[in-house]
């Protein structure tokens, strides 16, 4: 992305590792707000929610939300409200990934499932309930309306049959068989991609209007693209090589059900070294985008973290 | 309702029962253009998702919603959306009920219902993928950003926990109960009703906002929440009078599942009177409100029918 002058970001304050617990705990306090209370009427349902959004994770999608608001100067209360959006989607679709008619897992962010510490119907009712929220805590905000449409639809854009839900779709239907590298691509573009680009993108709509040029606004979504399907390789890759423990859910679960994945269809040399080129795309996607240093980083945390 | 002076509501061209025919077959269209293609990847998905919205149901959803539009004098593409969202949330929670973790039945509109007719994995997804589908048809519009935000934030709080959501959890938790009829009224103006009131208000907010004053607002509003939940008494009362072949659904299963309801706390004659006392009131309600016809023959169109 060379179309317009490279911006001259200011120096970071912030070293990377603290910028990651300080996005962490705001978000953690911003959902600990927003999500309703677990002593409020439907308890059962308040409870497991919570329990499925608070208390772990990664944060990736929040943190590429931060990091890219930053581009677009976004307010806080925008971007809190955008991260807790795409947060919200991918926690209701863990739940239901989760649940025995899908992938039937029991761990997951080295707790036990939604269905196991709760109930199926209450896991099936809080995944529901929180693609519901999603939508509500972008809605409720005191945003320009056309700042929250647009939100709204990059969201809903990305949660549906052509993004994450089409992906698991197709992800399903793929257990037993070997896909072509393009179509697992495809796949995995959907299923987990679509909500990563998404949260790039959401993260720059959360700023001002002015600094989302079309050019910067096709950078970041080249940056989300490439992210996204790394983000997918190295997950394969550490389903094969790091333990149950670290990874807090189920290690070498992908083998044992057969699925296909970057690993048993290309080696995980070779998944690796893809990962590292897809790595290198996003940076370059977003080499003449002004405040990207912390996208930038995340480049390196997505491709080289080790749970 | 009596803050503005009654406006006088031209005549009518078309019958009662010619309209509802016509806004089916408008509902239809819409909904086969907006739904995913059912020969496009991943084509089971998007079969699930189609069947479980094409091909039946009586659509008082969008019939509130094009009747409320009648009030703001709403634009047709407008209606057409908050019809196919309101209606495509209805669609996702029955999939979801009917599953074999919450109600586990296998018949609904005279069809097998989707996870029999699918497969359980399918059925959920279908399910998620339809919320998302109904706030992406809102966002998608050509509508004023202030309308579309204002159309989403009502669909998200109906679908939520404080309305649908949590009443249907609330539902789960009743099983084997006895709870008064205060308890019951909340958990039904929750499950059915907030999705009810919410067609109404989204069909009023699909108009000119110029014509939707603060009162007429309310006036909706308490108008809404008396259908919805005479709508509830209905359903009740013929679960028990009506056939599995008149529903289209099985019937007696709220006894079978020992499910208290409005019959089962008060008897069907009470029950009887009071979804007569809640069209009433219904009516009272609007009876100031110009262009409200449709809405005054919907009041008599839930409490008097038949399946």
């Amino acid at each position: 992305m060379t179309c317009t002058a490279a911006l001259k970001s200011p120096p970071l304050a912030v070293p990377f590792d603290q910028w990651i617990l300080e996005c962490g705990t705001r978000f953690d306090e911003a959902a600990q707000r927003t999500l309703p209370c677990a002593d409020a009427v439907p308890t059962r349902l308040h409870q497991a929610m919570r329990y499925a959004v608070l208390d772990g994770g990664k944060r990736v999608r929040p943190l590429l939300v931060y990091a890219a608001g930053d581009v677009t100067d976004a307010e806080s209360d925008a971007c809190d409200r955008a991260a807790l959006a795409v947060e919200f989607v991918h926690a209701y679709s863990l739940v239901h990934d989760d649940m025995p008619c899908m992938d039937n897992d029991v761990l997951r962010r080295g707790k036990p499932t939604v269905h196991v510490e709760f109930d199926e119907a209450t896991a099936m009712l809080a995944g529901d309930a929180l693609q519901a929220e999603a939508f509500k805590v972008l809605a409720d905000g005191a945003l320009p309306a056309s700042q929250t449409a647009a939100l709204i639809r990059e969201l809903a854009h990305a949660s549906s049959t052509a993004g994450m839900c089409g992906g698991q779709a197709i992800d399903l239907a793929a257990v037993g068989t070997t896909p072509t590298i393009a179509e697992l691509e495809r796949m995995h573009r959907m299923k987990t991609g679509a909500l990563l680009r998404a949260a790039v993108l959401m993260g720059a709509l959360s700023g001002r209007a002015s600094l989302l040029t079309e050019c910067t606004r096709e950078a970041l979504g080249q940056y989300g693209d490439a992210i996204g399907l790394a983000f997918q390789i190295v997950d394969d890759l550490l389903d094969v090589e790091a333990s149950t423990a670290e990874l807090g859910k189920t290690a070498g679960k992908d083998a044992e059900q057969h699925k296909p994945t970057y690993v048993s269809l290309l080696g995980a040399q070779a998944a690796r070294a893809w990962s590292l080129r897809l790595r290198a795309q996003a940076l370059q996607a977003i080499d003449g985008v002004g405040n990207s240093a912390r996208l930038r980083d995340l480049a390196d945390f997505v491709v080289c973290r080790k749970s």
